[in-house]
């Protein structure tokens, strides 16, 4: 039967089947909608309006207000096409995968990993990657006629003394212009791996183009950086949503999604075609280099990404024993196309392996920008994602354990959340006598919703106002229309009011909100803490806590403790250190030797198992309040 | 503009753009015609009925007869689209891919691939290609977690004390399904190469499904056999036109078709969607066999074909000083996919490697079917194919040269000419006294065209009977009406005529076929007087004629020698030992020892370019008579 979508910028009309869920009808004409708890109808996230017409329902929790059911929204997941209708589709249901703040890397924050770069280079060796050969091979004649790839192995083995030379196959297609447009006069491109040399790229010498991309795939963010191999500056970095996300907030909904017919395959599309491809493309555009001479990709993420990544079968990661498919792929000869990238079809691809499922490459990669091993002293990575992974420990051992923080640091599943793109509020003062809210706001443009540091901070300051409870109730009875409470009594908190800014509606954050940051920052902290007690260690015995993922640096230090995120130590103690699975990623991109010490970190890293450890409940149900049960572990914020 | 086309089973209307050429056209709509000239005019086999319209022609050479041209016909490939048309394809002008004639393997026939595995296990060790651990793996538990690759990996690193284990790409997605499909009990199936352990497949213990395909893939034919990894039986083999001979009846043709746009692709998918799958898929019919089961590829091929195959630029080998883009493709990791073949995806592929951009893969894996290096004595290999390819020597040397035979030998470029199909007329006796010929016919069905040994007979029986001399010109004023001259003095002889076998035209042969026929002869003789004389040797130095290709064990060697396609030496020397490609095929594909061995054959060949070697082209000369100039060469022809 006949639907018409109405889109923000065009309209839609197609047929659908009787008895189809809208939200797949909507989705198979090519429309990114939005739907982080995977269609199970709790996140309200994919709503769209019924214009005209009729839609059966799946009788699931519902997540719309009765304002909103009055003026006709449904949700998308839980509808069921039964006649011809008219949908429109509103602008914040579309997953907007581009328009993620790009930090403009200034010449500082390229320091970072420059200096990164320096020191593991004093303290450990340097290897390039990728090395060159440059020859004026014979030219070929009658009492000289072996083959093209004869006569290059020939040189080859020749010169590096080894005969296991080996030939990327679409190499072999290139190999007879190049050598006669060359006159023979080439650069031989190569790498070598456990004792096999293996031909990358053969060019006509001069043609110095060599690039690689680092990427980090994120649960939720994906970011990726180009590389100029010969002097390994970073030419450019850049940012977007995993496309994945539509299909589900977090990797548990994504592996659920994965078991669904087409699902590893949308997944895996929706990875590489809608994130990874697009960010190769934009930089290269920025930056005037040609996609086949991108010759190394290094990925870090975390097991699941990896899995999807490949298109492996990923649900045993989600059953106990939680087993991955595989940790490492050093085993497994993966190329170009096994994946669908857009680059030079015989780049090496190089991604960081996973301790396990819930501790993936992303902090095998992590490690090794946070210098952990590097130092004699205790220290912390707290990486905050989706998925929240801790490392405890110092040069002699490494110990790690992960949570599911859920998508609330990046906006999430809450109201009015969004991910830290421009309009996001990422600060916010309350005054406590007015309790009318100073806000911080990306791109400096009207307000458009709250993300992760913006929500850290909010909750903070309603704790510090005595707005909420240590619950994260609102206080009844405070003199303020700042505060409502709906048909079933839950309240909320207007952060921006409409009238104030000429929005399209308010911008609150709801007691359900609120739960839903608890227990993410819970889920952090207790992990965090369970880690040190299961060795018998408190954060006293810690020197160092380094604070990682994309929001981390905009962080206000004193909200997270305040709310009982981060432990309750000199706050000096803390640093950010940005994304570090793409620090790390950069660093196996230019350096071998950074490649086998991300190898070896993980294969040296001692993994607990949380959701198995006894106690961890517990202690996460008393991490479950603002800031904790157990208020001595706060002093200052008992101050 | 409109184009109805009336092919012999149906119509097929469709818009065509002004001023394409007509043979394009045709082809775009997937009718196969055939034009083994490669649209160069010159063939004549491409030739359609114009029933209504007019069309522009390109001023090419044409290949017509008057009658033909009166009845309407055009040649396609000259045929300039300038307005709508009707035209009408007959039978004969479309490409029949299948039908060839197949062998029904009689268990004799059998016995020479049998016999000939038994021998060389004799001289040679066995080792087959691949092996099978069974093993009931440990099942993880929260103690036990590591991934299903690195389980796997331990074992066999362990059980083969071997740390380089590399795992199939397209295994890894079945990996944790059949792992707990089968309780972990599972049967793994590996090859070594080089000191690498690949594991190329791994299923529940008791799955013992394992098979092999061994391909010939020839100018013309293409063949296959179904071989049973367990006890290496030949379950069945079959064959078919090679689907590339519609661009071009040999390979020079096909080279240059490669360079036009789309000429590789169309190449590539013509000998692999058309040609090689379809032959897998009909044994894997024939024989209820899964695709999925079948983990080795062994394909033995001319040099030209190896490239096209895998979509390699061939541009080099028909330009001095001929230089292939490879000849061995053991140090290019070739996959299933690269090539597209449809069976197991991470099968291994075994192509036998070339001489040098005359003498292919299928001389080298011959030469194990000839048996020529298990003797002291010296013979000669010779491999009657479009390309003729001749070997002579012993256990100590090899030789070999190469000749462009053309298609004669298959039936191409003959007016009545066609492959070794029913209704091809196989042998030839003329009645010295009527001039009428008695014809053996395969399929002892109505004649419908001459085929190679048929040509051979006809030819030696015309000048028996003195109706051509012996420059093939055919006698004047002899009382037959068995002979006509046409409006340009050509003559032809009429083999099979309408009226007494109610054909729809004369089955005949002209002069113009009896002279390519004899260029074909000429080129194979003279080549392989060369390749002895080269050494100062001569044919009475040889104890053994070894005849292969296609056609060879239907030839009479009697005609043979008349005509002076073969050396006139003792009939008791030689020996048809049939398609010897396939055989050196199905040898790699069983043991591994053989395929070394087929490795070592091309290493140690000696490869003589006669193109450039002096006295070649006299000798080419001097023997395009019947049987020769120098008659004292053929004395049984002179008695």
């Amino acid at each position: 039967m006949e639907i018409e979508l109405r889109l923000p910028e065009e309209v839609k009309v197609f047929e659908a089947n009787e008895n189809d869920i809208l939200i797949n009808v909507i989705r198979n004409v090519g429309v990114h909608i939005d739907a982080p708890c995977n269609g199970s109808g709790t996140c309200g996230k994919c709503k769209v309006k019924l214009i005209e017409g009729k839609v059966g329902t799946i009788a699931n929790g519902h997540r719309l207000t009765d304002e909103q059911s009055q003026q006709g929204f449904i949700l998308a997941c839980q509808s069921i096409v039964t006649s011809p209708i008219i949908v429109e589709v509103p602008k914040e249901s579309i997953l907007e995968v581009t328009h993620i703040r790009v930090e403009k890397r200034t010449h500082k924050d390229l320091e970072k990993y420059y200096n990164l770069r320096e020191e593991f280079s004093r303290e450990h060796d340097s290897m390039k990657n990728l090395s060159i050969l440059n020859v004026q091979l014979d030219e070929p004649n009658l009492d000289d006629n072996i083959s093209d790839v004869t006569r290059i192995k020939k040189f080859v083995a020749k010169e590096l003394n080894n005969d296991h030379v080996q030939i990327g196959v679409f190499l072999l297609k290139k190999i007879p212009h190049v050598l006669r447009e060359s006159a023979f006069n080439v650069s031989i491109i190569y790498t070598e791996e456990k004792g096999i040399i293996r031909i990358i790229d053969i060019r006509p010498q001069g043609d110095t183009q060599i690039y690689g991309v680092a990427v980090d795939i994120g649960t939720t963010s994906v970011s990726a950086c180009l590389v100029d191999l010969n002097d390994d500056t970073i030419l450019g970095e850049v940012s977007c949503a995993n496309a994945q996300s539509k299909y589900g907030a977090d990797v548990i909904n994504r592996i659920v999604y994965s078991t669904k017919k087409n699902g590893l395959k949308n997944l895996k599309e929706a990875i590489v075609e809608e994130s990874i491809n697009p960010l190769i493309n934009e930089l290269c555009n920025n930056h005037k280099v040609k996609k086949e001479d991108i010759l190394i990709f290094a990925a870090s993420a975390n097991t699941t990404m990896a899995h999807l990544l490949l298109g492996i079968h990923s649900d045993d990661l989600r059953k106990e024993p939680y087993i991955p498919a595989f940790t490492s792929t050093e085993d497994v000869d993966i190329r170009v196309d096994d994946i669908g990238l857009s680059l030079n079809k015989d780049a090496l691809i190089l991604i960081s392996p996973s301790v396990a499922s819930y501790v993936g490459g992303d902090i095998s990669a992590g490690v090794i920008a946070a210098g952990m091993r590097e130092s004699d002293e205790n220290s912390i990575l707290i990486d905050l994602g989706t998925n929240g992974e801790i490392v405890f420990g110092n040069r002699d051992f490494l110990m790690t354990c992960a949570c599911s923080a859920g998508p609330a640091f990046e906006g999430g599943e809450i109201s009015c959340g969004m991910r830290a793109a421009n309009g996001a509020i990422e600060a916010v003062h309350i005054d406590p006598n007015t309790f009318v809210a100073e806000l911080d706001i990306i791109g400096s443009c009207a307000p458009y919703g709250l993300c992760g540091s913006g929500i850290i901070d909010l909750i903070s300051e309603l704790k510090r106002v005595e707005l909420i409870d240590p619950r994260g109730r609102f206080i009844k009875d405070k003199n303020t229309d700042r505060i409502h409470f709906d048909e079933y009594g839950i309240g909320r908190y207007i952060v921006a009011r409409k009238k104030d800014y000429d929005l399209s509606g308010d911008i609150y954050i709801t007691e359900v909100d609120i739960d839903n940051f608890i227990r993410a920052k819970a889920a952090v902290y207790s992990a965090t803490y369970v880690l040190l007690s299961s060795l018998g260690l408190d954060f006293d015995m810690v020197s160092e806590i380094k604070v990682a993922g994309g929001i981390g640096s905009h962080i206000n230090i004193d909200s997270a403790i305040n709310i009982g995120l981060f432990p309750d130590i000199d706050k000096d103690k803390y640093a950010f250190i940005g994304n570090s699975s793409l620090t790390g990623s950069y660093m196996s991109l230019i350096n071998k030797k950074a490649k086998e010490y991300i190898d070896d970190t993980a294969n040296n890293m001692t993994y607990i198992e949380l959701s198995v450890y006894p106690g961890y409940m517990d202690e996460f149900i008393s991490a479950s309040f603002i800031p904790h049960t157990d208020l001595v572990r706060f002093p200052t914020h008992n101050k």
